[in-house]
């Protein structure tokens, strides 16, 4: 077998991004990836399963950058009223989405793959989801948000900034027209129990 | 030249729609839809200019299937509140949506190529999405909903509609365990000037 080289396995998952961002997360291939790579087949098998272990591998990348923002571990503070969880858990998503804007193409696009495979990408993985389903689940016990599927919340937090970040990307408008507090008050305004 | 058979036309665009539902539109290529419908590819080409004529000729006709609903007349009439030419857009989309449930699937996946190519879908065609636009900025002006990019009001709208359609198909819960005034609730709170 031949020896793994450390250096391989992150330049296989950014080529396996740009094949998503560019064509959707179905037109990944083993073969298409060792092409952008410039590496054989095979050579893209020591590192990875398959196709679906590329893809699986991409998403929970994306998602461990959620992570490492660091900003999350304010929803998971029980000392901190659970509205203020529900904005830390907001705030977390805008930053990381200014910081990565390809990000939320990213995992919408292998969202939209696995939601052709009849499967719920939050039961497995990540950590951070439950901890989001958690703080949003809390928030609706609590009375503070609207008794709705947690779903139409996450989705409406996601779309809401990732709209702002493909807008950015297509130069619709300066990055300093509109801060965090115009994003947050329409999706909060929207969440929050009147 | 062959002469043009009325009924392949739709069958064409059925076997393109469910390509994209399963694939997303990159994969379209007049070869696999051709193979889809029991046609050749110069058959296809008889119909459509190409590939991008397939999938844009597959987007329209899913707009067209809106305004086709006839609620989004409401948003028009100004006679009517601009509040409630508002409510009348949103429950145009919820109607379709709900009549419709891979409309906005289809949807997401084709602006998801045109902001590939970065062009704004908005722009050419068609004239509903001009009538939303309108009654949205006429809102804004009005100081009744808030100053924020019209594009943002349009994607909370879509994605807590579509994530609703999505949950109902993985029978997530019961299409009348919420009704319209939730998702109006949610999406209204959100908009409107406080």
């Amino acid at each position: 077998m031949r020896k793994k080289d450390e250096t391989k396995e992150p330049r296989i998952l950014d080529a396996t991004a740009e094949i998503i961002l560019k064509e959707g997360a179905a037109a990944v291939s083993t073969v298409k990836v060792a092409k952008h790579v410039g590496i054989s087949q095979s050579n893209v098998y020591l590192y990875f399963k398959d196709k679906d272990d590329l893809i699986m591998s991409v998403y929970r990348r994306e998602l461990n950058k959620i992570d490492a923002t660091g900003d999350l571990e304010l929803a998971t503070d029980q000392s901190i009223p659970v509205a203020k969880r529900v904005r830390g858990y907001i705030k977390a998503v805008y930053d990381f989405a200014l910081a990565n804007p390809d990000s939320l193409t990213l995992i919408q696009q292998v969202k939209f793959l696995l939601g052709q495979h009849d499967t719920n990408p939050f039961e497995d993985y990540p950590e951070h989801e439950n901890v989001v389903i958690s703080v949003l689940q809390e928030a609706i016990d609590a009375g503070v948000i609207k008794p709705v599927p947690v779903s139409l919340l996450m989705s409406m937090v996601f779309s809401v900034i990732h709209t702002h970040t493909l807008n950015l990307q297509k130069n619709r408008y300066a990055s300093n027209d509109y801060d965090f507090e115009t994003f947050y008050s329409l999706i909060w305004g929207g969440m929050k129990q009147e």
